[in-house]
């Protein structure tokens, strides 16, 4: 291949790094108001009245909207409502806003002025009454019965949607058949996406009753819907759109984002004036998806010999006050979790409950996280308890091409043995246990995790791809593609393969994202999926269009079509490399007879299992508690990089998000319900002197599924770091921690308890 | 037909009557600058220095451009250089700047600031010393040896391009075959196209290398090509679209919008920054196309029974200081003058020749409207002197259906003589030569013109057209296609045209037009092509759409797809009208199963004849020689009136256009080459008190080439209405005027001539 498997320059690179690339705080229309949301300062009230008048009369204000004249219907902020499978029906638990507040930050009214000063002024203006209401936290409490219902739901215990239950032959008889049974329940923190850019919108209502809104969404084609269905207008008369640039994702904008878009919209149609809305890092803290606390209970069972028998799984998740993902979340937690080794009895039970704090969504790994931090742990607990080293273990265990497994498509590739290989020789495991430091307050230990993750969300919801190839009359191509580009570097690695099935420089091939006046039908920028199934659609319109174009040729010249390609921007004779002419010259003479070349790909992607294993190296001061990841090694069976570099950074920012995982982020509530961590000054982000060295290792195994081979990278850094971390500190003190973050109070409680012991 | 047919209100009908719909005056972008053109006050001279230190020493001016520091390369403003057929070659004689000027107006230099006000300062700090070089205003002064090259050119007498020739039979035979002769040499004015909205781009260059300019063009793909071959980028990498909304056109920026893209584009590739430039009100006059002034020659013989035997026409166009379709023009003068009647001998000469005034190029009629002034002023005269009633001459010579004639594609319909007759009865033309007033001061006069023109461009140049129709999933439907909406309705028509085909309500498709990132290619709104011939492409998708619709439909159903329709929103049964699902729910579950529905369209649309003939009442003061039109009625032949109100609003237009350029409007120059009418105070154009009665009727003839019969419109109301004005001011005073605009002073002057004769 000439262009895949390059690492090309990104053609986003000198926007981004230069500062000069467009977000949505940097753009305005004439005319353009400015909007601010009232929150609820309560986690649970009825709201009694709400008197906008004052700040309507507040010079500058020209709308307020409260729950009293929104649209009242029920949708949910989330894509779900748009991916939904047939047969099952999604979760509609939001409005606008509602006369029930169910967290702190929750919508209760919003102003749009003539400047954020006076929308912010107005907003105090709102006298707002509340009637307080008993408020739950927990999601093991708010299962109770006494607990109050947030929602009505069909489990009447603050359960939204359906419970997962994964069953993989007996269970029961799985543990009968193992001599050594490991157990414990992981208490997991609720970690904030911290994406560069906060959540905004900007909508504008224009006089023909068509809407326009730039976003900061993974998914304008889904956002659409949403918004069509709240406000009862054609998806064709809404167009959504990336301003082109947006500052991450990682999973906090799929659907809208957060509420910017619909509240931005419902004040622009209004007040018939472009509407802005940006949310403060601390609103899109407090009111903006996190990814999932809660709870994952692990037990597994094995033979003396190492064989895993059994594996019980159970994930009861904080899902908080609307149900974001809540339902989708849990099931990959458990889909995941199983299918990373090859155990005969498997049992999977899971759900979200809602309690009365911000909602939790889509976070890079969504479930898998949780999953591989508990599981991997637990293998760690039963070479142990076996007395086998915990990578022979993991080696003889893992999922093998052609072993039964639980999801609902073949593995057709795994290079995790080889990762698990690769990264041990690079990480030095040989020296497990023995690593030691020159201080005698420090101690060092070294540990591994590994996991899968899917590269698509195919087939658990609707999913499917469309692209658009365009010749351009000089011979350069317009690719056309609903998926955005929210920073993975797609319009980079989408171009590289349809420059490669094209026979063309990758920069004759600029790319159209991100809007759905301009792209068909996507569902988007997640799930890992971004170059994996777009990508199928980009190949399939390219070989489309190389179709039209040597056929056309193949007239032109008297020759058969298959005798002839397209070779570095030429057309040629596929055996004698005779050239027949530039393909721009060609196509700039087919434009003079009136013919324009057009590529269309519509594909139904599969799915594919990128693996990866990490193994981290971490220090500890006893005295303080505080560890240092001192390196990540990174292993990844990526199928085919497509962009090596763009890979890396892929590993490696998913590899420090895992870092704050296991070390230091988590979102505290107070006793009244109130984020104690909403900015990056208390929500410990780890910054660049915390990053350690992160070494990425890719392993190339080309699945058939993939395009050219590729399958998903963007999650998979995250998902194995917390355990290969978690297991490095057992390693380094002999202390099994069920609870994240590791943070310096945690650990140096544990460490006194310890001694004291001792 | 259930929508095709009706007057279904225009879809940017609230947003243009608000005020509300955007144009580029209203819109700016972050950090935008301010550009303003320098133009040459001399008509012609050679540019010895320019000194733009001053201007860039001012605070707040970020750049100024000279012919020194910006591209060299020759192209055209005109989308003649993207339009051009295979084997001939386009002129390309402009430079964004170049070191001679040849016309007062001419682009000197530019200045980007930060605000309008600092750029015009600036532009005066600008030092620019000329050497002055002999100047030529009239095109047949140009041609003669003594006058000065104003390019170099190959017919050595400021021709630019190929001389046209059309050639019919032997016109010598045919003089020698007639028993009347008569000829004239007509002198005709150069005409403003006065657009509501003046020239203007905002182009924004970003750091990525991308080029995106938002611009008043009629044709966003072709101007597309046009600055990709100035500035040597990549077509793919440059998007030009309108705002969306464009104040008219007329035919004033097929191609660039005179200068203002290549400007304002070549200021931000200089500042990186986006860069606006609109056109004052004086700027589009002096420097932006006018239609082509200058002289045609006809001599028209007959047989004694009035049948035509000869008709010779010449043509000597005067181009301006650059060749904006100054080739194409003389070309349309002659084919469309040739093709009104059945005459066995022919002969047409035409070229345009450069001189040193306002460049000359596309206006609504596009050389028929100069053709038919002088060919049905001399119709007239032939029937006076055969004693034949003038519509009974028409009647008996026009072309009909299977008569050989000169153009390129068959004539498959004509209404022309029922256009004729339907007309006659309106105007009451039994009362030719009796009209009188109770004023002794006034006469009154009843005159006729007929005419033809194209309904597309092709075949004379490249033409093709494309239309991509997404389902979306709620069952709306986004057309997308590349001609942009310019005002003549097309966003309406063509949805239109597409509900009629897909069996729904027209409100539930939306156009997307205009931009060349979010449609394929299209040459553009032009020639009365815009719903003739991209009508064809949303026809052919629509049909495709409805295809895979129903193919997925009967699958579903387990029926034969030929048994299936669409009718009113619902997929039925054809025959027993039973009713399968409604195509909305239908469309939802097809995207449940991962299936979006897309139809493309990709044509090379044909062409047709509209007919047109037109009656004027007129009255003449005798004592100002203000000529006041009384009504016009305007009887075409439309093929088929897909919106019946906005086919008369473009009929009623265009008679406008046609009574100002018969009567009062003319850009004159004084004798160094100065409009002495760059404005709306001093250009007279017909104001609303001037405006006649209309009359508009239409007549439906179905023409098998055109989108369910209809043919093109937009041109149509100028062409014949000049001469009916002539021949109604002939019957009044018996003066047979040769020369145009018949103002106040001129016809005064005839008045007083034929009084001191008497």
């Amino acid at each position: 291949m000439k262009i895949v498997g390059r690492s090309v320059e990104r053609t986003d690179a000198v926007a981004k790094v230069t500062g000069a690339g467009m977000f949505i705080t940097d753009f305005s229309l004439p005319g353009m108001l400015f909007g601010k949301t009232l929150r609820s300062p309560h986690s649970h009230a009825r709201i009694v009245n709400i008197d906008s008048t004052k700040a309507l009369a507040l010079p500058g204000v020209k709308a307020v909207l409260t729950h009293e004249n929104t649209p009242r219907k029920r949708f949910n902020t989330s894509a779900t409502m748009t991916f939904t499978v047939p047969n099952t029906k999604p979760v509609l638990d939001q409005r606008i806003f509602d006369d029930h507040v169910r967290y702190v930050g929750d919508e209760v009214a919003a102003v749009a002025a003539v400047s954020e000063e006076i929308a912010e002024q107005a907003l105090k203006l709102i006298q707002v009454d509340y009637e307080l209401l008993p408020a739950v936290y927990d999601p093991l409490l708010a299962m109770e019965s006494a607990a109050l219902p947030i929602h009505p739901c069909r489990e009447g215990k603050n359960i939204p949607g359906n419970i997962v239950r994964i069953l993989y032959n007996d269970i029961d008889k799985g543990f009968e058949k193992s001599d050594v049974i490991v157990e414990g329940t992981f208490k997991l923190p609720v970690q904030k996406q911290a994406q560069l850019e906060t959540q905004a919108a900007l909508a504008n209502a224009d006089a023909n009753g068509n809407l326009t809104v730039w976003s900061t969404t993974q998914t304008p084609h889904p956002t659409k819907i949403i918004l069509s269905a709240v406000f009862g207008i054609a998806n064709s008369k809404i167009r959504v759109l990336n301003p082109p640039y947006v500052g991450g994702g990682f999973g906090v904008r799929i659907g809208c984002s957060a509420k910017a878009e619909p509240i931005a919209a419902a004040l622009s149609l209004a007040t018939r004036k472009p509407v802005k809305i940006v949310y403060s890092r601390e609103e899109d803290f407090i009111a903006s998806d996190t990814r999932h606390g809660g709870y994952v209970f692990v037990r597994l069972g094995a033979a003396r010999d190492g064989t895993f028998q059994a594996l019980e799984l159970k994930g009861i998740l904080n899902a908080g006050a609307y149900c974001s993902f809540s339902v989708e979340t849990p099931g990959v937690l458990g889909a995941m979790g199983l299918a990373v080794y090859c155990i005969p009895h498997a049992n999977y039970y899971g759900h979200s409950v809602y309690t009365n704090t911000t909602p939790a969504g889509a976070f890079r790994g969504f479930g898998n996280t949780q999953a591989m931090s508990a599981i991997e742990s637990a293998v760690d607990m039963m070479a142990a308890k076996l007395g086998i080293d915990a990578l022979e273990l993991r080696l003889k265990n893992i999922i093998k091409v052609g072993d039964p497994w639980c999801l609902p498509y073949p593995c057709q590739s795994t290079g995790l043995a080889e990762c698990i290989k690769e990264g041990a020789k690079r990480i030095g495991w040989e020296e497990r246990g023995k690593r030691i430091t020159n201080d005698p307050h420090k101690r060092r230990g070294i540990g591994m995790g590994v996991s899968t993750h899917v590269s698509n969300s195919w087939p658990f919801c609707v999913d499917y791809d469309n692209a658009i190839i365009t010749m351009q009359q000089d011979g350069s191509m317009q690719l056309a593609v609903g998926v955005p580009e929210i920073g993975c570097g797609s319009a980079t690695t989408l171009a590289q393969l349809a420059a490669e099935i094209l026979g063309v420089s990758f920069k004759r091939i600029s790319v159209v994202q991100g809007d759905t006046a301009a792209t068909p039908f996507d569902i988007g920028s997640h799930a890992s999926r971004t170059l994996y199934a777009a990508g199928t659609a980009v190949l399939a319109a390219a070989q489309q269009l190389k179709r039209e174009i040597l056929q056309y040729a193949a007239e032109e010249y008297h020759i058969s079509v298959e005798k002839l390609d397209i070779i570095d921007g030429v057309i040629k004779d596929i055996k004698s490399e005779g050239v027949f002419v530039e393909l721009n010259e060609f196509v700039w003479q087919a434009h003079l007879r009136n013919r324009q070349f057009i590529g269309i790909g519509q594909t139904v992607p599969g799915n594919a299992p990128p693996w990866q294993a990490h193994f981290a190296e971490i220090e500890v001061d006893l005295t303080t508690g505080k560890i240092d990841v001192l390196k990540i090694v990174a292993a990844h069976d990526v199928g085919k990089a497509v962009n090596p570099q763009i890979v890396e950074g892929q590993i490696e920012g998913g590899v420090l998000m895992g870092v704050g995982y296991a070390t230091t982020e988590e979102i505290r509530y107070d006793t009244k319900g109130r984020q104690q961590s909403y900015n990056y000054h208390n929500y410990m982000l780890p910054t660049a002197a915390d990053r350690p060295e992160i070494e990425a290792v890719i392993i190339e195994t080309c699945d058939p599924s993939g395009p050219l081979g590729a399958k998903g990278v963007g999650e998979t850094g995250t998902t194995p770091t917390p355990a290969a971390i978690m297991n490095a500190v057992y390693d380094a003190l002999g202390i099994r921690f069920m609870e994240l973050p590791l943070n310096q109070e945690r650990v140096y409680r544990a460490i006194k308890r310890l001694e004291e012991r001792v």
